[in-house]
């Protein structure tokens, strides 16, 4: 591996995350690694589900393997990302956008907002977490904040400005690249507890 | 819909379960059709997740239209139930036997068990289920059960007769045929709470 320094992503030399060397890295690849890390660490154990598939049509050529020739993406009738964290059940959708300065409802779908209502109601602590890639700010808000803008708004946009307000600021680390967890802690463990 | 009085599983003549009816459901089937009910009436929001499959090749037809062509299925890494009961974290898997007198652990995988060792760490409501399908006797064993056992026992399979003392019989009702949440409200709200 010797004489390769740049090869891996995130050598040891590099020590510090700026924005321009987190361009280019999606929302999911950053929870995704920032999950790994919480995991490693025993700080919580949450996963991306995997996609949901419709299979058709599977393939044996041998009595051990198995492919798969015909299938087709189905809509997720949940969230992304769910897990346990000190005993919290935690479940969240992550969506980014390129827009300026509104996001927009439709990329989280009805039955995932359906899904969670469904979760508060069971005493989740259940999120979205909103990217504008553009400025590279990235939000946690609550289900309870965005059910209570669904109730008073009637666009399907919600403004970066609202956001900014009643959204949490996420943090970008060098181990937790969308380190979401730092905020759950300190609403429910610093204040609430 | 008259004059079809058979068509229907589960019609509204049939109120009452008994074995025979049972005989050919699959455990899977029972668990999805239990969480179905506890979800429809917001008593836990449980689901299973995904099969995890690595694709590899997708097809578009048009534009709109997505046919994965190439696809394998991959070895999960974390068990295949997981959800939200009255703010537990609940994390299960289920498996079911043939046999007669033992329970073959190999059934479950080990990053499986890991699995459920990391999210018990957390503060989860985690165990397995497990049917013996000739007796149609289901368990629910915890985790932290399952745990001790493994650190005395050198043999890979566990008896029936340990489950029998050691799990919890699951009961089988009209509309949650495998009736694993009446197990956890029994024990986490009548006992230790």
């Amino acid at each position: 591996m010797i004489g390769y320094p740049n090869k891996k992503k995130g050598s040891s030399s590099q020590v510090t995350i700026n924005n321009a060397a987190r361009r280019g890295m999606s929302l999911e690849e950053d929870i995704n690694a920032s999950n790994d890390y919480y995991r490693v660490n025993n700080l919580a154990v949450i996963y991306k589900k995997p996609t949901p598939i419709q299979i058709v049509d599977v393939y044996y050529p041998s009595r051990n393997k198995a492919k798969i020739v015909e299938a087709y993406f189905r809509q997720p009738s949940t969230t992304d990302y769910n897990g346990v964290f000190s005993g919290f059940y935690i479940d969240f959708e992550a969506k980014e956008t390129q827009n300026k300065t509104t996001f927009p409802l439709a990329l989280i779908h009805k039955h995932q907002l359906d899904h969670l209502r469904s979760v508060h109601l069971q005493g989740a602590v259940s999120f979205v977490i909103i990217r504008f890639t553009r400025y590279n700010e990235t939000y946690l808000i609550y289900s309870e904040t965005l059910f209570e803008w669904l109730a008073q708004e009637t666009t399907r946009s919600i403004k970066l400005t609202w956001i900014r307000e009643h959204g949490r600021l996420i943090q970008s680390t060098y181990h937790a690249p969308c380190d979401y967890l730092a905020i759950i802690k300190r609403d429910y463990f610093e204040v609430k507890k």
